[in-house]
């Protein structure tokens, strides 16, 4: 396989080995408890697996044998260290229960395959012997899509995709480029810019997510204005399933019925295992320039990214945070810093421009030959003018882009300190946008309110917008709130249930990118409609007829 | 409904009362007839309409008074006309078999409904009656998507989706507007443009075709490079199904599961209709501009297209026809006008600079504000100067334009003496666009000679490539042929089979913007594959259990 899962912390995000660059720094932690107006933050470690129990797995011998003839003993793994890797995601919800110690959702054996014939060969095994399987890439999710729950069955097996990592081909004049499902970001992009390409795709899940991954739940990267969603980028795909092998064919574009691959994104592995995509890829860009902005407030920093969107601006990312966002990382970066003379000038001269508390960052990037990022980049800087926005210079984009990967590495140590940190999002039409990003705003500071661990205590909501459209755009809500450590999980589930009935009831979309997994699943028919949901179910029985994919995820059960 | 159909031809192209301007023009006739080597045109009239005997309609009494119930007497029509000009699409096939008199496919009965909640009522009343029912926009399919077959039932009736053509509302700040599916192209663009708004879509089958129907076969618009596929413009659609309505919601984007509204394109009426759609549209553009240039050849104008879009150069349109096409055009255009000094100076001009008769003409448009649209042409100026091209100027775009809807009107006179047209397309990624080009142009000329009615005679094969993307682009090819007037559909069926078994084996789609239809059913296993068909099939039992939309199309029976 690509590494060695045990260099990947099987309870929180990222290598085993990384150093925790907060922790010590005692000014932040004093700092966010006033912030949260908590006397003092707490002392919550995690359980080490070593004090844990997992139950038994529940294969049979005849179970092990069957696989290991079809992938080989050595791919067949059920020591503890697999197991509770990926007994779940990566979400608060899930890093609460694994920091706790609950390993219920354990799988009874992660399986490697390593070709597409032998993903085909688990599938039909798995199926004849009623045993659960769960898809996985690199295991990121953050709404429960890799849960090794068994539904209806005793068993359930982890079909970990990561040593299926191939760079097959790469296609210059077309611009296209085949790879195996299993291969993780870093190690796409190293194959592809070697031979002068990228995908250009970066989440902030990039260095532990794969390409299947990012197909499976119709992902976007940070640059996703420029080099789109899974579902722009997407050419074709191989998608193993019980039945056999669907090729969705490699077209630029089709009118020959349905797209197939448009039911491959979003599929969540419950039709199949993506096994192989082809993928449109660019030439490497010559220029890249990042720069932030300044605006007066989120209306007037909305208006300028809906203007930039339909004057056709090509930018690679606009990403405008709220005033909430915009003071938190502000006091979060002049924590323990000296105020230099600089800095105090600086922010006389926003006073004297009557850039208040209301004010929002925007981080804007430009990517491509250099006279074309340079036009465009001039287009926007504008467009920003207009809009009452103050130019920040490239310091600040290039801070954004250093830490770009960096956020989910913070949830730990503040788990470690009884402090929850959760994110979702949701996108909408430009007409609804205020409305909704307002309205939950709302219910996420009632909700964090209601199950504050005591009176006075209170979160941090912050919001941006990172994701536009010609019609409308995402907005990706963070909050930080002190832990209600003898309800953790229902606090969540309280959080949670408040913010996405404001989301459904005020047009947003379920999810922008997250995807459904197992924790949208109770407002997915409010999406979809029952008969949408019975088109999916009838997807899904004619490729899986014994049900054996990802049970309940995406569907309701 | 929205205008009188005996107003638009049953057995041809467009308007009832459009005056044929070749015709007379006998130059055309004789220069026609020596580049098909044809001693003569002949004359082969269609047979009137009150020649013909229309089977009686199946329904019966019950099933009309049903149908009246639901939609209004005045709704439910059965009278000749209307049955004939239901019974096919506008294909060359469906031309040959209404000009010869065979109306065996008219529908029992014409069904105009008014609101989705009649749609749905008839889709109830048929499932449990037993008819076929087929949706209907403006009928001018060229695959035979709207052929009024029976299927499995006794009856079939067509519901025509015309007098469903309100725009219901624009959103002008999220961009969009929501209208019935049954509005016309100039309708709709009418009523849009009233408010500052172009959805930008101009297939040039514009004037006699409708939204839902560009939906339903996965449409383009001559100016898809900036307006988008059809799957590209649809944020939304409400889907009448015989099980009750499915609304794919306006989300700008969504990783909540498989997007339904994918579902929707390319369905071509086999899982329900079309009703309403939200679509994306554009502030009316400021600047337009097309113009010619002539490349040495096809190749190097193919290789200046794929630059431009793997360049990001925003253009509205880039159609490169091949040398055929460029020779026939201009020797089409030269009919019966006196050569001027001018014009055989620019003669001149191209054989000194050595273009010969492999030279292809390019129309480029942009479009959009002033200095985005010379921008953007300038950009595009400059690729082409450096594959070789000459700038022909405005007029030759300008020319284009006015006449980019005129085409299919060319059609009748054609049949009317004895000579046969069609067109077929398909799209490819650029590394296999040469060899499929090359392919399909070899097998249509084949075929044309192997069907041609007399010794010596030959067919005239010509080609464009009209929209472009990232990866790959379109081809569409044009075939004139003399009529085997003993066996003229045996002599389509050979140049059709020809050309889309060469197709389908060098990795083209079997259709770019046409659709699938009843012509293309033989091929889709092979670009679906088994499990695909299946997937469809699946889809299609559990919006249409009982089978009765559109039967015979999109799916092998």
């Amino acid at each position: 396989m690509s590494f060695d899962r045990t260099k990947i912390r099987w309870n929180g995000w990222g290598w085993a080995a990384h150093k925790d660059d907060i922790g010590a720094h005692e000014a932040i932690w004093t700092w966010l408890a006033s912030e949260l107006v908590m006397p003092a933050l707490l002392a919550t470690p995690a359980r080490p697996l070593e004090e844990l129990t997992l139950h038994p797995s529940a294969l049979s011998d005849e179970d092990r044998k069957g696989l290991r003839g079809i992938v080989g003993a050595d791919s067949v793994r059920d020591d503890a260290y697999e197991r509770a890797f990926h007994a779940l995601g990566r979400s608060y919800y899930d890093l609460l229960r694994l920091r706790a110690g609950d390993l219920s959702t354990a799988p009874d054996a992660v399986v490697y395959p390593r070709a597409t014939k032998e993903v085909l060969g688990v599938l039909a095994f798995a199926a004849e012997r009623a045993i659960g399987v769960i898809p996985y890439g690199g295991g990121t999710s953050v709404v429960g899509g890799v849960t090794a729950a068994r539904g209806k069955f005793t068993a359930a097996i982890t079909l970990d995709m990561s040593a299926m990592d191939r760079l097959i081909d790469v296609d210059p004049v077309s611009g296209t480029a085949t790879a195996e499902a299993g291969i993780y970001g870093p190690a796409l992009e190293k194959a592809l810019q070697a031979k002068g390409f990228t995908l250009g795709h970066h989440p902030q899940s990039f260095e532990f997510s794969t390409l299947g991954g990012w197909i499976g739940h119709s992902g976007v990267g940070q640059g996703s204005n420029r080099y789109g969603r899974a579902e722009d980028w997407l050419v074709g795909a191989k998608l193993a399933t019980p039945r056999g092998l669907l090729s969705t064919g490699d077209f630029p574009a089709s009118a020959a019925g349905p797209q197939l691959k448009d039911l491959v994104v979003g599929s969540e592995g419950i039709f199949g295992v993506i096994t192989e995509a082809t993928v449109r890829v660019h030439a490497l860009p010559e220029a890249s320039d990042y720069r932030g902005y300044l605006f007066r407030d989120f209306a007037s920093g909305t208006a300028a990214v809906r203007k930039a969107m339909k004057d056709g601006i090509a930018a690679t990312m606009l990403r405008l945070s709220d005033a909430s966002e915009t003071h938190f990382y502000r006091a979060y970066g002049q924590i323990g810093k000296r105020r230099t003379f600089a800095a105090r000038l600086a922010d006389l001269y926003l006073k004297i421009r009557k850039f208040d508390n209301k004010a929002c960052v925007l981080i804007a990037g430009f990517e491509g030959n250099q006279s074309e990022a340079e036009a465009e980049r001039k287009r926007f800087a504008a467009v920003a003018r207009k809009h009452g926005a103050l130019a920040l210079g490239r310091n600040v984009g290039e801070r954004w882009r250093q830490g770009r990967f960096h956020a989910p590495y913070l949830r730990d140590p503040l788990l470690d300190r009884g402090v929850g940190v959760d994110t979702l999002e949701t996108a909408a039409s430009w007409s609804k946008l205020d409305g909704l990003y307002a309205v939950t705003y709302g219910a996420l500071e009632k909700a964090i309110l209601e199950t504050v661990p005591r009176d006075g205590a209170r979160g941090i909501v912050m919001c941006h917008l990172s994701h536009s459209y010609l019609d409308g755009a995402s907005l990706y809500f963070t909050t930080i709130f002190p832990r209600a450590l003898d309800g953790d999980i229902a606090q969540w589930k309280t959080i949670k249930k408040a913010a996405t009935d404001a989301i459904v009831a005020n047009g947003g979309t379920l999810s922008h990118h997250h995807g459904v997994g197992e924790d949208h699943v109770p407002w997915i028919a409010q999406e979809k409609g029952e008969l949408g949901v019975d088109i999916l179910r009838a997807i899904k029985s004619a490729l899986d007829p014994a049900g054996i994919l990802n049970p309940g995820k995406l569907l309701p059960q």
